[in-house]
């Protein structure tokens, strides 16, 4: 089975703490993720700085970097002016967002839904004559803390819309962590035709305990990209109490004794964890770093 | 489906506190959970106080508790011994650990992993005769710390001795949080003959975040019995970093988002972490009690 980690932990992991890490820490960060052996990483994101100071200076960060000619960088992008931002960076890809629940929506990037969906066709045709890869990721696909449930039928009508505007993947996002399997399971049943050949994934939050599992139910479903954020960092600064990613670290173990070869080494994994532990203590949600690795 | 939580937090919970529990407190705890809906409690366990003084005075516990004629209340035992004591108090069950790895058995009760099972039956008929319930809890039957992986076909042959010395149930646990999901139906697949038509569940720990996927795993193999901890409390004395069981309110949630009904009333729960957290705030693991329920 191929399963591709994407490493949102430079931001999404980054975007929500009180801490905010400098340019070279972020590079730092990126480097070292890339040592060991991640390969599609969530680098930077192309918002307002004065929203989210913690994602200032993405362009800096990524001039920081050294050479990573075996990773594909990304940047999450949420309208046109950050598309732009991002096409006038080297990154490879493009992760822009687009948001299941209006009120979210309007919450997190001051437009509706469906604004959301006209702003990603627009920018899709700029993404491909640029060479760029473009990822479609659907916040809220499975709850929202302002709306509740959210309608299976409404992401289907979304990956749809993504699918036909050019996306070349779609994540499904469970942004504020409230997904059980079966959710994850009826979101699929769903979207199966507007996923059908295309390269799908999940972004998972661990918030409730159920991050996990539902990554066993996704990659049962076919998933082949699995959002983690390294020390299971994460949040959103718009979704109250929407805690931890699930953790790269703890994806690894899980993965590799299911036999799914993710490429990653866990020495490296655990002593970059050990770094972010020395700067933020308490927002560590993986566990393998305390716990350790078992078995072969 | 029929699934039976067994909330093991006043025994697995509290026996690896920095902080010991008064009585009261332990009594208080025991009756709040059946308040709360449990219907299975491992409320003590019969061991050495000298050793886990957590522990200690088991029979005050019991006798400390209003009536609770719902609830089926159990007993931790590790041999004769404590099946005797068990066996004075009016708890209707008894749980006798046996363990799969030698090391682990020698340091955790001081014999040999087939002296536990050879101590399994010489009780099994005195728990029968007094009209109490017997289950067989195999320790360490996904890892040990000290052997490292256990051989499934190892755990088969346990279970089938326990089910022929009389065990009415037999529970597998990942005493230190190793298991993958993989590791689960493996050990199921050598089981399937001994637990065909008993009673049979796991006991799972998060130690490493696999704890909830492995449970979704134990259900579709028809685990009838869930031991969790309220809060994720949990721990073993003689397992380092073998930190918190899933936990009751998590678990909770993630079967009622399954569609699964336990009879509990989140609220309560709820209460009751928040209970705990006052008195041990940087062990709860659960998330639940944070980040709130969502949903119908």
């Amino acid at each position: 089975m191929s399963v591709t980690i994407c490493e949102v932990g430079p931001r999404d992991g980054l975007q929500n703490l009180p801490r905010l890490f400098s340019v070279q820490e972020r590079a730092h960060l990126i480097a070292e993720l890339a040592a060991a052996g991640l390969r599609q990483i969530e680098a930077v994101s192309m918002v307002n700085p004065a929203r989210v100071p913690q994602m200032a200076d993405a362009e800096a960060v990524l001039e920081a970097l050294p050479p990573l000619p075996a990773v594909q960088l990304s940047a999450l992008v949420l309208n046109r002016r950050g598309a732009e931002r991002a096409l006038a960076t080297g990154v490879r890809e493009l992760r822009f967002a687009v948001v299941a629940s209006d009120t979210f929506c309007r919450r997190n990037q001051n437009m509706g839904s469906d604004d959301s969906l006209a702003a990603f066709a627009a920018v899709a045709p700029m993404v491909g004559q640029a060479g760029r890869q473009l990822t479609g990721v659907i916040a809220t696909a499975y709850g929202c803390p302002f709306e509740g449930e959210i309608a299976p039928a409404r992401i289907a009508q979304m990956a749809e819309a993504l699918r036909a505007a050019g996306a070349d993947r779609i994540v499904l996002a469970d942004t504020i962590g409230v997904a059980a399997p079966r959710d994850i399971a009826r979101v699929h049943d769903a979207c199966r035709d507007a996923l059908d050949g295309l390269a799908w994934g999940v972004h998972l939050h661990n918030t409730r305990n159920t991050g996990y599992a539902n990554l066993m139910t996704a990659l049962e479903r076919g998933a082949g990209i699995i959002d983690a954020s390294i020390g299971g960092l994460g949040g959103c600064p718009f979704a109250p109490r929407a805690t931890g990613n699930i953790a790269t670290e703890d994806v690894h173990y899980l993965l590799h004794r299911e036999g799914i070869d993710t490429g990653l080494d866990h020495d490296r994994l655990a002593l970059l964890v050990e770094w972010l532990a020395e700067r933020v203590p308490d927002k560590i949600t993986g566990q393998l770093a305390r716990a350790g690795w078992f078995g072969a």
